[in-house]
This record gives structure tokens, sequence and C-alpha cells, in this order.
């Protein structure tokens, strides 16, 4: 490493369902949002670089968004690189930008992530969200997206012995803190009664277990220590990114019950900024199912393999717990803009550090080291990023 | 820069239509003949990350292609993140590539493109190609990206009062040299008589004058300098690589008759090698159209603005001549799997600087210095490299 990196920005477009805005206009929402936060007299030309992650580019129909996006920002020139890895495009996008920063090769980087994905037909929906899991032995089988997280949760409530109520103690969650944010998909709270009785989309998940599809952008500036210094008084410095892949297959996998790209991700981010899980005050992790949390929470190394759930019995990953997660109200109500999740974690992590949260009920007690954690499909990749304030 | 990179190992698939291989097939031959260069004891597990370049993941309907093919060469850990810049995309991943072992962040990694074309439907094929450039004011407007490459041959003709028999002559120069390629998808050589007088496409340009659709892999192995010592008794050394991007929309642009993407490229890969056009000793430059290759002699700076077509009226770009281009056939006879296309070039231009072309016929005079130039769609992004032998 030539030089530390630190994130002086960070923004998302609102999350949800906008059929009047174009791919291009939710990524300029999210671009000014973070330009925003920068110094009135900031250049954009400064820009160096631009990873953008997105999955389907608006219906798979955009080729080299990343000029196409930057252009319509005002940066027609801006090297860009569109970075791809399913659900987890936008966190290997950052990885990206993190990367060049701290290899000297720039000074001033944009991550981002964008979206659009109601305004997809039916087929092309059940198409976008099957890519993400093995096509020839998943998808063209007649295996759904919602089915693959399915079978691992119930083979994670059979092995463990587990409660499933527990998988909608995650959508309770989620959805109290989502109802605070004026930026989700979704703003209603959700009571454990309702949550188990959702309709069912593939058991043991309901419709409470399952993130839904959005639009949505996300942007990230990733600045090196001294230009950081000169951007911003409050820098978040990245302390450590690890990425991990894995069989996308699950036939493949040595386990069902948990993602070994997750673990991988996790402990290569761990060991880079020398951290353990116990000093992680808050974090967003991946819950595009119910599940997902849980799993996450063991991966990450929050709790010991098979005890995730007891974390969500015991309040612990609520805000006032050891280990707050998902106080955006997560990919479940936040929303799910597949490629913009990861740069909209890094953003929410950011603003916790800072304090700048307008809604105390979903503020975190002044935390000084954040997690981050984006996986893609259904764990053929992962990436965690470690993010804090000044050490 | 922490260190000095070098490709010690670069391989193409046959390039073509092979109807029975998948994408995962056409990876695994490309990764099987670059693995092939590296000494016998090699252990793949060294690799530390791997760059996929490839537009459409065999029609568009994988997500994470990095790990699915990975995973299918043996490889199911490691790390691996998807790059698409429409045609450029395998180029961009080698850009990435060399980055990441510059950096010293990894010591080896694999840069790889892909793509499995001829198996999609003909709207499927129209889209495909649609996409790489813009969507909005061209592709759903009518405009095929045949059309796109006619207009910029229409007014370079027009602006520069050449004769439309210099373009034909680029097909006459490259169909000669993919005779000789036994892993080119058109093996014949064509007259300029024939190649004036063939289908019309998109005035002026006729069949003889675009690339074909194809599928086809190509990997290529990137060390630090130590390693690079150690796997390899002539390493290629990278000496330069630069990245560009432009308005994605031909009516954003300063000129038709040059790609800005590409002159900022080659700008940044010569001042970063410290070298000039003139010191270039044979090039495999992105012809998808005959036009793009006269235009990339002059935004590369091997011809002023105007004269390209004057190196193919003195044959200096032939084999014998001053700066040998697209010996390989190019894209236009070797043939181009989009993603492929870029990795396939530093194959290529390794292969040239070791001097291990198997026909003598396509072999350059022991050049010590070569270039690659691959293009994003129309000009929206585009990359060129330099590589060396031992200085």
């Amino acid at each position: 490493m030539k030089q530390r990196a630190a994130v002086v920005g960070a923004a998302q477009s609102r999350f949800g369902d906008y059929p009047t805005m174009s791919i291009k206009e939710l990524f300029l929402e999210a671009y000014l949002a973070a330009l925003a936060e920068l110094p009135s007299g900031f250049d954009p030309q400064q820009f160096q670089v631009m990873y953008l992650g997105t999955l389907g580019c608006g219906g798979f129909q955009l080729g080299q968004a990343g000029p196409t996006l930057a252009g319509y920002a005002g940066l027609p020139q801006l090297p860009c690189i569109r970075v791809e890895n399913a659900c987890a495009s936008g966190g290997f996008a950052f990885a990206q930008a993190v990367a060049a920063v701290e290899s000297g090769s720039c000074d001033l980087a944009i991550a981002a992530g964008v979206e659009k994905m109601t305004d997809l037909s039916k087929s092309e929906r059940k198409l976008w969200l099957g890519v993400s899991g093995d096509t020839e032995y998943e998808r063209l089988a007649g295996m759904t997206f919602a089915g693959i997280y399915a079978m691992m949760a119930q083979r994670y409530l059979h092995d463990y012995n587990v409660d499933r109520k527990y998988l909608s103690c995650v959508a309770v969650k989620n959805h109290l803190y989502g109802s605070y944010n004026d930026k989700a998909q979704f703003r209603s709270a959700v009571d454990l009664e309702t949550a188990l009785k959702g309709m069912m989309v593939a058991a043991p998940l309901n419709i409470f277990d399952c993130s839904s599809i959005a639009d949505g952008g996300a942007v990230s500036f990733i600045a090196g220590e001294k230009l950081a210094r000169e951007l911003t008084g409050k820098p978040v410095w990245v302390r450590g990114v690890g990425m991990g892949c894995d069989y996308v297959a699950l036939h493949d996998r040595e386990s069902l019950t948990g993602l070994r790209a997750s673990r991988d991700a996790a402990a290569r981010a761990f060991a880079t900024a020398h951290l353990a899980p116990a000093d992680i005050e808050i974090a967003e992790v991946h819950d595009c199912f119910s599940i997902a949390e849980i799993m996450a929470y063991e991966d990450i190394g929050f709790a010991p393999k098979g005890l995730g759930w007891k974390l969500l019995a015991d309040h612990e990953t609520y805000r006032e717990g050891r280990i707050p997660v998902n106080l955006s109200g997560g990919l479940k109500a936040k929303g799910h803009p597949l490629g913009a999740t990861g740069v909209a974690q890094v953003a929410e992590i950011v603003h916790q550090l800072r304090g700048d949260i307008a809604d105390e009920r979903r503020r975190a007690h002044q935390p000084s080291i954040g997690l981050t954690h984006n996986v893609g499909g259904s764990g053929g990749s992962a990436v965690v990023s470690i993010l804090g304030l000044e050490a």
C-alpha cells in the first residue's frame, strides 16, 4: 500500500419503484448527493477514475454503462470500468476504487452502483434473479433464486434445531429501522405475528423473508490520505477490504448453512485491518433473504456457528445491542437495487460513523469502526470492508 | 508502482463458430493453453485474483461469470471480478490485473476474456451489438452498430478525400494474415477486387469491412518481477497501460473521424512507458470495422491525422513494413468474440515478441516492443497497453 484511502463523500438515491426515473437519473441523484458533501469549490474534473457496479445496466440493454453515466453527469472523459459480480457488484466496485487509491495510481476515485429493475417484464425479472445463482444446474433446472436461499434456510433450521420465528425476527428488526429511513423502499414496521404469516414464497421463506426488487443508485468518493484531509474534516478511513469467491452452484459447496466466500472475505478484511469481529461496532450485512443475515452473523464472526439466531433473540443486533446490524433497514426494507447495494452500505456506515444520520431512532451510539458485507448471488462471491474514524 | 509486472503466459482458444463448446469450455481451452507455458511444477493455487472481461457472459444469462469459470477450471475460491466495457472488456480486465500486480497487492493475477455469441438468436445478436453503442439516441432510434461505424467512415472518406478502396485494403491485409493463423475464424485470403465487391452492410462498409461474431476465450497470466523470472525465461514486461473514455453517443463527440478515448488511452500508455509511437515495432489494433483500423493508426500516432490510409497504400503495416499491424488477422479475420479480444491481442503480442509464432509468414522480424489497442463499442472506452522484452 502506497497511501491510506478514505471515503470523503457518499450517498444513495431514494430506493424503490421510480417509474419516471431512468438509470442515468438514479445515478445522478446519488452522485449529486455525494458531491454535496465535498467543499463548495471542489472541481469534479479532479476525479480520476470511476468503478461502476451494476448487474444488468437497466435490462441488460446498455454496454459500457460507465462512460454513459459519467457523460450524463458531466464527466465524459473520466476513465470508467464497469464491475459485475451479481448482487455484490457495488461492493467489488468499491474494492477496486480503494485499491486504485491505495496503490497510488490515483488520488481520487469514484465507486458507484446502480440498478433499474422495476420496469422489467416478469420473465426478465425471473432471468435477472436467476443469473445470480448457477445457470446450468439451478436456473435452467427450474430453481428460483428464493428457492436457493430456501434450501439454505431449511438446512440451517434443521441442522441447528432453530425455530423458524428467528427468520421473521430479521424482518421485524429491519423493517423497524427501514421505517425510520427516508430513502428506504419500505417504510412500514411489521410485527412478529404478521411477519410469520406472510404469503409463502419458497418454504420456509415467506414474503417478509425476501428482499424486493428496486430502482436505485449509490455513489462514494475515495481519496488518498493528503487529499482526503483537504476535502473533509471527517475522513472515514478504509481499514481493510477482503474479497472471496466460491462455487456458484450449491451442490458443489462444502456446506449449505454458511457462505465460504463471506468467511474468506471477512478473514482477509480483518487480517488487513488488524482487527477482530469483536472490534466492530456497527455493520451493514447482506440480508437479501432473512436467512442470509443470520448466516452473515456467523460467517463474519459476530456469533459462533449455529448461534447467529441468538443475536436476534437477545436483541444484540438492534441499535441498543452489542453490534447493531442494518440500521438502514438492510436490503430487506431499505431496498436492494442489486449493483447499488454494496455502495449504499458504505454510505450508510460512513454516515453512522460521522454521526450524521438524521433520525436518531436509527442512529448508532457513536461507533468508530464499522463493517459492510456484500454477497454476490447465493454466495459465489462476497466482499467485506472495514471502515473507521481516525484511530 | 511497487513492482514491475510481466506477462508470463498467454493464449487464446480457437476463435469461430463452435456450437458444441460452452462458454466454460472456451475459457478452459485458453486457460489450459496458457498454463502449458508455465513450468510443469507450477501449482495453479498460486493464482491470487482473476479479472474476467466479457460483455454478455453467454446470452446475458450468467451473473458473476468469474467464479463460475474459475470453479470449472479447478480454482473455486480464487477471488474473481468480472469487468465489462463492451468490446474492450478484455483489455480493461488486463489493465486491472496489471494494476493489481504493480501495486504489490498480489504477485500473480489472471486476466481473461470470453464470449459465446454464435448461438444467439437474430434479435439477441442485434441487441448485443447495439448495446455497445448508445442506447437512448442510437440503438432505440434504429441505428445498427455497423451503421455507427459507417457514419464515421463516410465522414472520414469525405473530410480527407480518401478513396474507398483503402477500407478494403484493411480487409485484404488482415485476411491474408488470418489465412496463416490456425486459431483464426476466417482462414481464406481475399483479393482487393473481391473485397471491393462484397455485399453492402451499411454504406460504405460491405461485408469484408466488418468483423463477424464469434465464440472464443483468451487468458493471460501477469506476475510481479521476482516471480516472473522464476516462471519464465522470457518475461514480457508491461511498459505502460492507458485507459480512456468518451461520450458513448456519436452526436456528443467533438469529431467523427477519430476516437478521443483511443487518443487519451494511447497518450497515457506512452507517457507511462516513456516511449513514443515511433518506438513501437508491432501492434494489434481494434479493427472491428475496416475504418476502425485506419482511425487507430492516427489515434495511436502511427500516422498523422487524415493520412492513416497511406500506411496501407505503402504496405507499411504489412509484416515487411515499418509497423506491422494485426499479423494475427485482427478482429476482422482472427475473429472478435468481444470480451476475449483484448486479452487475445495481448497473447498475440507476447508470442510475437518471444518469436514463437509458428507460421513464419505472419511472424514479425524480431520486434522488441509491441502495442495492443482495444476499443469499447464505437469508442466510449479504449485501452492501450505497451509490452516489451528486457530493455
